[in-house]
């Protein structure tokens, strides 16, 4: 560790010499980035009473509902009276999926077994009488995928990989594609039903939903997730040489005339005000829950982070724009686009405006490192930044930014640098997508690590008139 | 340890001395002891393929359904194929409760949010458009009880009480009042529905069910238990200044011809056939989950115990029964006797041959004691015991047994001596009571570790002569 922070000492000393900068301005630019830092640190930031509010007095807010909408109205509100600029409101229409009654039932000689389960996102709705059949175990969606076309004619598919923990997440990266494309793979295969063991870890009895996405021209099929101990019941029967059969119930419904938005805010920039870092993190979540870790804590960072910068004794160069999105958490019928897109495309002519983008949406887990965009590491800003971020417990990660969020997805598809703020996951998927994503789940001095982080590295980055997209031009 | 160790050599001495067994006898005896200790710690005991099989096959048996008394018949075929004699089914009439379809909602400015929540055991339905109402809070039973009459007309009463986590499970019993009191106190004050926080311990998202009970004339109300996090929603509202205000809704049912059962099967004595050692658990368990804690457990383990002394190459001087109660979680309306009772009074002839009992129905968490009925601790019975479980990890407890068990209750109100083993219940309420309760929460060495616990202290109770009753009348 030594070595290391003489070498970022060092670092540091080029890094602002070959800038070229006036003295007085680096230190300005330093001076307030401590303050950001140390402010939240000291528990200056709003954003536990944030989520609190969001969590409590809203609750659940699921992609096209009300309740998303009077998460929108409130967070508008909030930046309005928080001193943001330019507060609006980017509406678009939307398919809204809604929860019905549901039930999956393990049959057998004793009589049926309730199964804890909750149908996905997406699903149809299973007739009146339910749909029974054969369960056919595959150990994963590769498996599945490896059946031929009829091998599932009448018979209810179930994917029974378990997710792997990690603590970057890249174990439900891992393992996505079972929920997202497991259904319609097994459609097309014939099967009547679909079932997976939950995208999660820990060892409680939940059902994890999240959205499933059908292509083809095969009809979607009714699709449920499984707690971790009914897979597993599921399991223990097959072992037993029994051939399992279940029945699905789910009087799941759709709205089509639904609508979503996004919440846009502004700290406009002192001398670059074209010049714009998108900090973005999602409104809605599914309904099961609060969404407190998914994604009310990702709101509560940015906004909060946000607003310290913008209490500061001067404006950053450039312009922060706080993207609060809508409908994060669901899929499309013919990939009708939602806030993320409707964004891109309402920004296509100044999409190389936008300097820098990055998102919040991983929980509120300790940050432990920051990944910046490709060729960022070696850079002055990369020490500058590292320094600042060692009294948060934070390190610049060795490794570029790479799937910084669904959110901001499109705009780095477009090019747009990115970097991420890379959080403890390692017990993020006990709650995701669950009726545990309760406010309970976050820690408050850790909520304020992640905002120290966050404002620290935004504040640098809107005052800086470094080209970000310089590295990944190789 | 060292000088404990000492005085339980001498006591051991000084104890076959006194007792002035044959050497031959005692050797005999005490070599059994460690037979069937050391089979049990090396796994060789079925409780874990007992416990599989009820919580997979069965799942949940709530008293008086189907799948109970499906229970029972597996019991009674599995107590025959390993030998027990005398299996019968003792039956008798009950009430029968059904958890309908039920829905709590906070309601509020945002629109209402749904509360995990679940109807206690003997709540009546609600009307078809539910309860609706304000919720007026207590901190505790006590608090409830000191509000005059009328105080809460036309309210939901709420008791907040949080069940404090202790290693005995006295946490339990100091709050226990609130559920089964709470209600019927409340009704009698006007209330028009009840809500309470779990007795539950943990962090996870679970309500916790369990029995209510009405007396007097006052009509029953319609009573839920809310997840922690749901009552801390409730909590954080009032805390902001805000009147609660909740709907309540069930399509709870009974049915009043439903059966129950109990399951008993015998060790005969060698010598004492007529003088009894009863061991029971309970068949029955909550609705929400697969009653592995509560109490497939405790099923699994007397099961498992009573087997291995069966195996052994002679049997005990006295019988060793063996009782899997009917219906221990519920009760009844005009106090209508249960297995518990029903036990006591087919046997009100023979009380007096019971020599000892106790029950197996705190889970399976470590068994860190055992408590002996009064007057045992210092007898060379207690020194004999104490060496033969040092390898189990199990110390004798300083305190005597007190409250052993609801289903053994009566029968000690009758002044059969009785025992404890002493499991670790640190956890056990986190998962009491929820749909959480499933197999994956009991650990298999643990298990083992009480089989063994339990058949040494069988087998030495009955294959001795001691007058267990002499200690309980100084």
């Amino acid at each position: 560790m030594g070595k290391r922070f003489c070498c970022a000492i060092t670092l540091i000393a080029i890094g602002w010499a070959i800038a070229g900068l006036a003295a007085a301005a680096a230190t300005d630019t330093q001076s307030i980035a401590v303050a950001v830092r140390d402010q939240a640190l000291s528990g200056q930031s709003v954003a536990w009473s944030l989520l609190s509010e969001l969590t409590t007095d809203i609750g659940t807010r699921p992609a096209g509902s009300a309740a998303e909408r009077a998460a929108a109205d409130w967070a508008a509100a909030k930046l309005r009276a928080f001193g943001f600029s330019n507060v609006s409101l980017q509406q678009f229409p939307m398919v809204a999926w809604h929860r019905g009654i549901e039930h999956v039932e393990l049959l057998g000689a004793y009589g049926p077994q309730t199964l804890a389960a909750a149908a996905l996102g997406g699903s149809p709705p299973t007739p009146a009488q339910g749909v029974a059949g054969e369960v056919v175990a595959f150990s994963s969606l590769q498996a599945l995928q490896a059946a031929p076309a009829e091998a599932l004619a009448g018979k209810i598919a179930l994917i029974t990989r378990k997710l792997v923990v990690t603590q970057d997440g890249t174990g439900y990266l891992a393992a996505l594609g079972g929920r997202s494309r497991g259904p319609a793979e097994a459609a097309q295969r014939g099967a009547v039903g679909f079932l997976m063991r939950s995208l999660g870890t820990g060892g409680h009895r939940f059902a994890h939903t999240g959205s499933t996405a059908y292509a083809g021209d095969t009809g979607p099929i009714p699709a449920f997730a499984l707690a971790a101990a009914d897979a597993d019941q599921i399991e223990r029967r097959r072992a037993a040489g029994e051939k399992v059969h279940v029945r699905l119930f789910s009087s799941a419904s759709f709205s089509k005339d639904a609508q979503s938005q996004n919440v846009i805010a502004e700290i406009p920039g002192r001398d670059r005000p074209e010049e714009v870092v998108l900090i973005g993190a999602h409104l809605d979540c599914w309904d099961l829950g609060t969404g407190a870790i998914d994604d009310g804590s990702g709101v509560a960072i940015v906004t909060a982070a946000a607003k310290l910068i913008l209490e500061q004794p001067r404006r950053p160069r450039r312009t922060i724009r706080v993207v609060l999105f809508g409908a994060e958490e669901v899929t499309q019928p013919h990939a009708q686009p939602l806030g993320d897109k409707v964004y891109v495309r309402a920004h296509a002519a100044d999409i190389g405006s936008h300097v820098l983008t990055g998102e919040s949406d991983f929980g509120a887990g300790w940050i432990y490192s920051v990944s910046l965009p490709r060729g960022l590491a070696d850079t002055p800003f990369a020490a500058t930044l590292g320094e600042l971020l060692g009294p948060v417990g934070t390190d610049i990660s060795k490794w570029d930014a790479e799937h910084t969020g669904t959110d901001v997805k499109p705009l780095v598809d477009l090019g747009v640098p990115s970097f991420k703020l890379n959080h403890d996951g390692s017990r993020y998927f006990e709650y995701h997508h669950t009726v545990d994503d309760t406010l309970d789940k976050i820690e408050p001095a850790t909520l304020s690590q992640n905002v120290a982080a966050w404002a620290t590295l935004v504040w640098l980055a809107a005052d800086t008139d470094i080209n970000f997209r310089m590295g990944s031009q190789p």
